[in-house]
């Protein structure tokens, strides 16, 4: 199918939807944000054979890499708006994966309140390389951002962590409900979506915030992936709670005082456990008999050279 | 260089810019537009070996992939405000390559106005990647779109065309200033820019207007290129510059009484030419004799099946 063929079919799949005042077929979309609105953008990149198998079911890959980066505007606390996507196509993906990744990324947009709204795609001779840019709102809040951290302040974890490599990294869902609840109704402090990997990712929260925090390995919520994967290699389900990339949930900080009141608002079914308090300096875990050592960043880091 | 220290190394080179409320560094950018403004998105994929040589100098690369981008918010007639670009690094990109492209996507971005505020680098097998978005605001104008157009109006392109392969396709200058002018000054009625050659992009606005045109062959300005061109392969200079793309040039039109005013006006050294009119149907050119022909798009289409 020619490039022009395959934009001409997936302008036809999209329809008007709120917010989006000109879709595809112009030089670039226009979005109307409300007046009282800054604008959040989020970009990721996605690599066949890195982020997506190549035989992964193209529905799953393309409902991954819109979920993957709706999140973004989640851990914000924010609305998301508008989904923009560039694909540069390897020359070995059919027409019928590339139909089936389309659709599935305009289903999962428009699931989420961030239509598909624009994209570009070309021709490439390696892996299959999908960007995706999304575009969000505040509507008069203020975005959680990571440095918000203050020592004393509790943290908090939405779901269950470890072993999405087992297929839960496709079927990820972006906690949009979460974060707005959390942000609008609560006001937490500091907020990201895991991604790396607790372990690295509260990292980032601490280095962004000039802080530290302890976790309580007992209280880290262990999702069954992660207990299938220890039985598997031989690491323990919680290293793979701890360090396996791309949970997708949420965890924050929020003040001490507010925390009874955040787990009994909870309005969700999703699970919510807290697992430690923010400190002056030093990520560390704290074991069932008291000890504490320090929490090593063991997210998966994309190193391209070797070289 | 892995991944963390080359998007540190970026971050040190971003300064804080005005309409930028938060850069890189959190789940996503945060970005303040004035209150009156509509948001702009536009998304375009670069690939090495289609997009860019493997060998052209990654000065030259990082400028182009930034400024072709920013383009697409030039042929809306409107105000740029911040870029940003995911990287898929193939394995041969040696880390003084990387940064090289780096610092020219961030000089090109803070050179027009839109600043490079965040990004996702990682790494691929495959040919480089690269991804632009560039956001743009209203500031209370119009967008000028590709299906304005009404018979009756006069067509003009900026600069002259063709051969752009050469070279210039490299060093792309976004017509920032004479878009919003011709959108906030004049008024124009369609635009666009010239990146898949004009012979496609008169027929891209044909079509979104629901119109026709003419153009006549001995109006259309053609640069040297593309006359060292036509001495290499044989076609003619004006094959080249109604066919060759990557201009970047704006191409539009305009109501028939502004087009001596707009001469007039016109205060850019950029050479602005009157090529031909908006007609009720049918994409013409008509040469010196007065005799017509239909003009057939000629500009690259990336097909990547001939599978």
């Amino acid at each position: 199918m020619p490039e022009k063929e395959l934009i001409r079919w997936l302008r036809e799949q999209i329809g008007p939807y709120p917010g989006i005042e000109l879709g595809p077929g112009d030089d670039a979309a226009v979005i109307a944000p409300q007046t009282d609105s800054r604008v959040l953008v989020t970009v990721d990149c996605f690599v066949e054979g890195t982020h997506f198998p190549t035989d992964a079911a193209p529905e799953r890959t393309g409902h991954k890499v819109i979920a993957a980066s709706i999140s973004d505007i989640a851990a914000m606390g924010c609305y998301p708006l508008g989904c923009f996507a560039t694909l540069a196509v390897g020359r070995s993906a059919p027409d019928a994966w590339l139909k089936a990744l389309g659709r599935a990324m305009l289903t999962a947009a428009a699931d989420y309140g961030a239509p598909l709204a624009g994209g570009d795609v070309t021709s490439g001779d390696g892996p299959t390389c999908i960007s995706v840019t999304v575009v969000g709102e505040t509507r008069g809040l203020d975005p959680v951002l990571r440095s918000g951290a203050r020592p004393g302040q509790r943290l908090f974890v939405t779901g269950r962590l470890g072993g999405s490599l087992l297929g839960r990294h496709l079927e990820a869902a972006p906690r949009v409900g979460e974060g707005l609840f959390l942000n609008r109704e609560v006001g937490v402090t500091a907020m990201i979506d895991l991604s790396d990997g607790l372990s690295t990712d509260l990292h980032h929260i601490a280095d962004e915030s000039g802080v530290g925090a302890v976790v309580r390995s007992a209280d880290i919520p262990v999702s069954e992936a992660a207990v299938e994967m220890a039985r598997r290699d031989g690491r323990t389900a919680l290293e793979h709670a701890l360090d396996d990339g791309e949970d997708f949930e949420l965890l924050f900080a929020v003040n001490a005082a507010k925390a009874d009141e955040l787990r009994e608002r909870w309005p969700f079914d999703l699970p919510l456990t807290e697992i430690g308090v923010i400190t002056e300096c030093g990520v560390l875990i704290e074991e069932a008999d008291g000890s504490r050592r320090p929490l090593q960043p063991g997210g998966y880091e994309h190193e391209w050279n070797a070289r």
